[in-house]
Parts: structure tokens; C-alpha cells; sequence
């Protein structure tokens, strides 16, 4: 394809996307939210091997629309409520455009300065917007944030950071590697599990109470350092949330840092993939506990590809002691030295991550902060909100629907509560439920289970969701939630 | 920005970037390939906070202009030489833009049914582009390929999931973790080095020797698993390399085969991440030991957004059994369960890579091997080698330069080889040689060393790249090295 024909094929592109997402501004109704295909439908779509010579490239865009648009899950749909919502604006998709046209792997300041320096401003920025101390901004020169593909990432840096500080205080330590101890809660992501797979060590979950609305709270962890530590074991670092997947709960960091206190080897890794973002909205200052934050985090992380309206990947990571990093991270091998990462006076940002090439991330970021503005960013976090209080009312206002966990931001937990049923009887009558509603493909919900209860979430955040699909929403929960006590 | 605001700065954002591929086509000489500014040049150009209103698209979209393109470094540039080339082709630009616009995070199956089966058709397209054994197909069943954001990625996850193989085999392993360890060579990527401090596992670099070209050798390999394995450590894989960084190297895998005949424990990937894509053409396979690949590798990994036309990050991973790697990363948590998921009927690329989310790659992959098809493919790698044949004849017709090593594919390294210099004279002048080249902004070179030597690396790969190129890249080479043995 020569220049001339990109510039054809990329307006073409571009026209198709805009008219997508038209019509899920417009005509979201014909469109089902959830795939309709069954498993392996495009095998016999498409040919078993790359063809010999090129093809056209309309054949291929031709094949894009023909072939894969029914095979997705619409996740910008105004009637997706499931998981979390995966952000998208113009704007990011516009930076990210041109930062895929300047390709740079940007492990040294030197593959392209831009790409470093720009970084080191935004996530200044993002940390001014999110109003988190001044001790993580990279302008202090000891803190620091950088951008990383996603929150299991961040985590897993976090812990790897926690683990060489721990070692260095603690030498002796080292034949006993497997006394090492990830502290996450029953309710952390399952990236602290997966941290734990992959770096070889122990994960213990500490338990959450319903009566705290599944919140971490200090007694328990106290509890649970003198237990381990009384029997040799060496917890070293805690996965805090922010935001909870499950249920929005917040860790109490009040507390934690209290009990910290006795236990200053702990690192304490605040993981706010989703909840973050609201920080934009001093509102949720309490709620999110950044008092908290400022004062307990050594590490921090949201991701603005969620709620933040910045295409994937955008996963924010700052930290409180950037040598903390560098130390577990840096590797300078001859072919990747350079006179001014030798002579200190550059971020080489391959040291703050797990690879050594990445994107030109910033840019999309940077696009999007000045594009919506920290007053765009409020309007866009208060209006998920207010839609989820009018969900959650309209829950509460039922007789045969109950919230299982207070509201949390633009998450709700809810399930069918009849009177006068066991445990055992709510759980299967909910599970029916939800497989009712997972069947539908005019709308996205996910399940889970908080303290043995099954519920089903409604999490709200797609751009395009107004009041009217809300109802429209409720009306199917309603309807299905009928039709599974009837039967 | 709504969706026509969308529409008219998409279409200027095309314009752009084919405007700026037109000018590196015909006019490269009026870009200077290395930035130009100095380290914190960014910083008083830019607010230090976000905007509180947000910004009209055509003042972001100028400033990208004004302030991002001169703190580029220009890997597409035809003089671009340095480290190893990073793939762009309009092609993989407007796959990725088509991906950008509809995001889904991948997690599972059902996230988007199009994102994973396309992944797992286009992974198989891969392998037989590469003539990579079916055994690593995903149709197989058995083995299989997904998409990973870098080599670093790729090399960890294998580690992560030769030591959970391992640790089956070898239960009674447990209370000694810090007895395991990693191999690699003296020339492996950092790679190697990294997973070790992020594992917290011991990294042991094998000698190679200049007379073998860099490459390990089995006699080494065994040497040191008999030296190991006696001393009570527990060596359980081994990072092979098709292509090393410095040099090209290619380590004899036929007799790494042979070596580990009575070491079925150690797991073997094979780290091709540049020169993988070579495959493509068949006059590589001795060169690159494609049977040893076939057959000893237990993991493999080449990276197409090198010198494979897709823009970063497209790093493609295969594995022999796919369940050693479900078996070390797979986490399913209550709210990521799903019907397809529990019946087994459909892969769930979360539990082949390090994260959970991912983005939408094979769409690029596929847009690019259609594209170009293997035809393409061929010709592009062709006319790299083909330069680099003229820049090595070139080189080895001078009398004050030589080769350190024999030219790899499209990688020569040289360096000023004046008579009767000591081995640290020679460095000094070599490291003074590359200062005068490495301040030119026509020119983008590296540095490295092999075995003590110091030496410059000129790698060629960017797709507008020309014979002309070589000859000026040459002429410039040769004036600094004449100034360099006149001073």
C-alpha cells in the first residue's frame, strides 16, 4: 500500500468508525451489546494460511465489517453494564493514531525524548487531577509515576519492588524465600492471586465482614501479621483496594496504616484500577479515603482505560521512592547505554516497567486531559454516579430485589431476595436468574459472589448511557426477575 | 468532540501521517534521524497542571506539531540504524486504528469471540509463515500461539511456566526456590537478566567464544549442567537465542539438543525475537536452525513489530503445551466465569499471558500478512539482507575498518581496526569513533561489545531504507573514522 492509498484507506477508517459510533449514539437498539456467535464460528471463515501474494486492501476492510463486527462484544453500548467499563473517546482514539505512526519502543530517553518527557509531565498532571501528594509527582525528583499496560502489571512491579526492599533490610531472609507473603483480601482483583503464581510466592487473603461492607479493615490485619510473623513467615507487602470488583468496597487505609505502624517492612500497594478515576470529584474524597492514600500508599494505581476515557492501554502507576523501582528493575546492558542515561540526568523509563520497549502512551493521555478538561473529567464520573443512584433506587423501591453491598460510585450489587428462602434456595434462584440474563443480547451484566452470596453487578460507565436505558435496563431485570420466581 | 468534529480531525490526522511517510520517502534528508533536543526541553513549554476547561481539538492536534515531532527520534527514517528496526506499515496502522475504536479488553472468549478465535487463526498463519512445526499450531490442540506485548513478556511467562513444570517434577524443590536457575548466554538479550530480578532467581550467562561466532555451544551448555546439578543447583531452563542483539548470533541448537538428551528437565524457548521473522524466507533455515527450533524448543518467540511490518506491540509466543501454561498462570475468580469458559469449549488468552486485559493485536497481524502475503514478506526481509550484503563488502574493503563478527541477516558489526593497536587502544579508539558518530543527526548508529571488544552495530531494516542510503551511511562512516585516525 503506498501513501496515496493509505491516505484513502485511513479516511475510509475513519468514516467507518465515526458512523459506528453514531449508531450507538443514535440506533444503540439494533445493535445486540452481546455477540451472538457460538464458539468457533470464524474458522470456516477464513482460510487455513496467509495468502501468497498481497490482497487488496478493500477485500480486507470489506472482511473487517463482514466478519468480525458480529463476532464482538460491544463494550462501548449504552447497555453495557458488565465487568467494568473499558473507556473510549475521540480524542484517545486520535492520539493514540498518531502515536501509532511514530513508532518508538521507548525503553531510553534517547529512542525518542518526547515520548519520556511527555510521560513525566502527564502523569503529573494525572496526579494533580486525581489529587494525590505531591511526594508522587516526578517533578519532586523522589517520586514518580510512569505508564504501564494494566493494573496487574502495575501490581506486579509494586510487589517486585516490595520484595528487593524487603531483601535488603532483611539479608537473612534469603534462604527462606518461601516464607515470603503477598497480603491481599478475599475481595482483591485476582491479579494479587496471579502476582503470587507467577513470582513463586505465598498469597494469604484476609477475610472481609459484610457488616464492613467487605472492607479491610485494621484488626484484621494486625491479626494477621503477629499470626505470620510469630510463625516465621514474612509478610512484605498488602494489595489494598480502592474500589473493589466485586462489590466497590474500600479498604480501610485509616486503619491499615495504624496497624502498620508496628510494621514499617510492610509495603503497602494501593490498587484502584477502577475507583481511582472518581478522585477527579473532591466528593469522593472520603468515601475513597485519600487522606488514606496520600498518607499509607508506597504505590498507586488506576487505569484511566477504564472509567478515565482513555482507550486501552493506560494503566497509571505512581510511586512514593522511584529508586525503590529503578533498584528491582534496572538492567543496563553495553547496547543500551547511553551518555545521558549514564550521566543520570534522564528518566530511562525500561527501568519502571517489565519490558524494555513500550508505547507512546502519553500522548493519547495528554490528548484526552486537555480535550475534557478536569471539569470534563467531573462530568463525565458525576453523571455514571447520578445514573447509578437512580439505579439503585429503583432496586430498593422493588419488594423482590434487594443490594447486596451499598452502592459504590457507579456500581451496584443486587440479587433476587424473596422472603422466607435458605442460603442455599437464594443462591441457585440467583443463579437461574443471572443465566437469564446472560442469555439476552440486549444487555450486559456479570455475576459474582460476595461472602458466599451469589449477586449480579451493574456496573455504569459507557459514555452513551443516559437516564432512559437505565429504565429501559431495569425494566429487563424486573421482567426476568418475574419470570424466574414464576417458575 | 462529537462524532463529525471526530470525522474531520480523523481525516486531518491521516493526512498527516501520510504526509509525513511521503516526506521520509522523498525528502528524509530535510529530518534529522536522531532528535535534536537537549534532556528537559518538554517541560517549559507545557502547563504543569491539566486544563480546568477542556481544549479545542485543532490547538492539541498543532501543538502535537509543534512540540512532540521535534523530540522524535525517527526510526522509520532510511539512515535509521540503530538497535534493531521497529516495524510500521499502513497496513498494521490501520488494523490497529480499527481495533483502537472498537476496545475490549480479551480477557475471556466471550469479551469479544472475534478478538480471541481471530488470534488463535492468525497465530497458526504465523507458524506457517515461519515453517514453525504444527505441533505449535493452534489447531493442534496440543501446543499454540497468542500474542504478547514484548519478548520481555514472552521469555518471562516461559520461565514462569518451565518452573511450574519443574517444581511438578520436582516437589522436593519447594524449600530450596533460591536453588533454581535460569540459563542464558553471554549474549542473550537483558532479557534474560530481568526475569531473574523479577523472579528473584539466580541467572547464570554461559560463555561463548568468538571462533564459534558468539554462539553457545552443547560441550558449554553440558559443562555447566554437570558443574550445576552436582553443586546441589537446579538449572530448568534455558534461553536460547536465534539472532542475538549484539552480533546476530545463532547458538547451535543442535547440540543444545543433544546436551539436554539427559536433561529432560530443563525447559528450552528460543528468544528469535529479531530474527524469527526470516523464516519467512527459506534460504534462512539452516542459517537459523530451523530443525533444531522444531525440535528441541519447548517455547519460541519472534518479535513482528521488529522487522516484521506490524507496529509495536505484536510479539508472537508459541508453546509446545499449551497447559504448562494454563497450569502456571490460569485465576479464575467468581466474576470471571463464564459458561464457554467452564465447559472448556473456548480458549481464554488470560490465562496464556502475565495481565488480564489485553488489546485486540491479531487484527493488525492480519491486516499485514493479507497485506503483503508471504510473498511480501519475503521480499522485505530479502532486500535487508541484500543492503547488508553491500554494507559488509563495503566495510571489508577498507583497510582501517573490519568486521568483529560475520554479517547476520541484516546486522553488521564493525569497528576501526588500524595495525599494531593494543586490545584497549583499540577500544579507546572505537569508543571515540562512535562519540563522532553517535552526535550526527543523519545518522542513527549503536554501540556494543563482544567479548571485551568494543564495537558498532549497523542494522538495517526500515521499509524506505535504499541502496542509496548504504552508500551515503558508508561515506559517513568512513569520514568519521579517517577524522578519528587523523586526531
Amino acid at each position: 500500500m503506498d501513501v496515496e492509498a493509505f491516505r484513502q484507506a485511513g479516511k475510509q477508517a475513519i468514516d467507518d468508525i465515526a458512523d459506528y459510533y453514531a449508531k450507538l449514539g443514535i440506533d444503540s437498539g439494533s445493535i445486540p451489546v452481546n455477540s451472538v456467535v457460538e464458539p468457533g464460528y470464524l474458522t470456516p471463515l477464513i482460510p487455513d494460511a496467509p495468502p501468497q501474494e498481497g490482497e487488496d486492501f478493500a477485500t480486507i476492510s470489506a472482511d473487517y465489517h463482514r466478519l468480525i463486527m458480529p463476532g464482538l462484544t460491544h463494550w462501548q453500548h449504552p447497555a453495557f453494564f458488565a465487568y467494568f467499563p473499558t473507556a473510549s473517546s475521540f480524542e484517545a482514539i486520535l492520539g493514540d493514531l498518531y502515536s501509532l505512526a511514530i513508532p518508538t519502543p521507548g525503553f531510553n530517553w534517547s529512542c525518542s525524548p518526547a515520548a519520556t518527557e511527555l510521560e513525566a509531565i502527564v502523569m503529573d498532571w494525572a496526579a494533580k487531577l486525581l489529587f494525590l501528594d505531591a511526594a508522587f509527582y516526578n517533578s519532586s525528583g523522589v517520586g514518580g509515576g510512569s505508564l504501564q499496560t494494566t493494573a496487574s502489571d502495575s501490581a506486579l512491579i509494586a510487589i517486585v519492588a516490595a520484595r528487593e526492599r524487603y531483601m535488603a533490610l532483611h539479608p537473612e531472609a534469603t534462604p527462606e524465600l518461601t516464607n515470603l507473603v503477598i497480603y491481599v483480601t478475599t475481595q482483591t482483583h485476582s491479579l494479587g492471586l496471579k502476582a503470587g503464581k507467577v513470582l513463586g510466592l505465598q498469597v494469604r487473603a484476609l477475610e472481609v465482614r459484610a457488616e464492613d461492607n467487605y472492607a479491610l479493615k485494621g484488626e484484621t490485619l494486625e491479626q494477621a501479621l503477629n499470626e505470620d510473623k510469630s510463625a516465621g513467615r514474612r509478610p512484605f507487602v498488602l494489595i489494598a483496594t480502592v474500589g473493589t470488583t466485586s462489590s466497590g468496597a474500600v479498604d480501610d487505609l485509616t486503619e491499615v496504616e495504624a496497624a502498620l505502624r508496628q510494621h514499617p517492612e510492610v509495603w503497602v500497594h494501593v490498587d484502584a484500577a477502577w475507583a481511582g478515576i472518581a478522585l477527579c470529584c473532591p466528593e469522593t474524597h472520603e468515601t475513597l479515603r485519600l487522606t488514606g492514600i496520600n498518607s499509607v500508599a508506597d504505590s498507586i494505581c488506576t487505569n484511566f482505560h477504564k472509567w478515565g476515557l482513555v482507550n486501552f492501554d493506560c494503566s497509571t502507576l505512581w510511586v512514593r521512592d522511584r529508586r525503590l523501582l529503578t533498584a528491582a528493575l534496572d538492567i543496563t546492558p553495553p547496547f543500551l547505554r547511553t551518555t545521558h542515561g549514564d550521566a543520570g540526568t534522564v528518566i530511562d523509563y525500561r527501568n519502571w516497567h517489565l519490558a524494555l520497549g513500550r508505547r507512546f502512551r502519553s500522548l493519547k493521555l495528554w490528548f484526552v486531559m486537555r480535550g475534557f478538561g478536569v471539569e470534563g473529567f467531573r462530568k463525565h464520573i458525576r453523571q455514571a454516579i447520578q445514573l447509578n443512584e437512580l439505579f439503585s433506587t429503583l432496586v430498593k423501591n422493588t419488594d423482590i430485589l434487594e443490594l447486596v453491598a451499598p452502592p459504590s460510585l457507579a456500581l451496584s450489587v443486587f440479587r433476587l431476595a424473596p422472603l422466607d428462602l435458605t442460603k442455599d434456595a437464594l443462591n441457585t434462584l440467583n443463579s437461574a436468574f443471572y443465566q437469564r440474563l446472560s442469555t439476552r443480547k440486549d444487555i450486559a451484566l456479570t455475576q459474582t459472589t460476595l461472602n458466599g452470596a451469589y449477586c449480579i453487578r451493574f456496573a455504569i460507565g459507557a459514555a452513551r448511557t443516559t437516564e432512559s436505558h437505565i429504565r429501559d435496563a431495569f425494566s429487563i431485570v424486573l421482567e426476568e426477575a418475574r419470570t424466574v420466581l414464576d417458575a
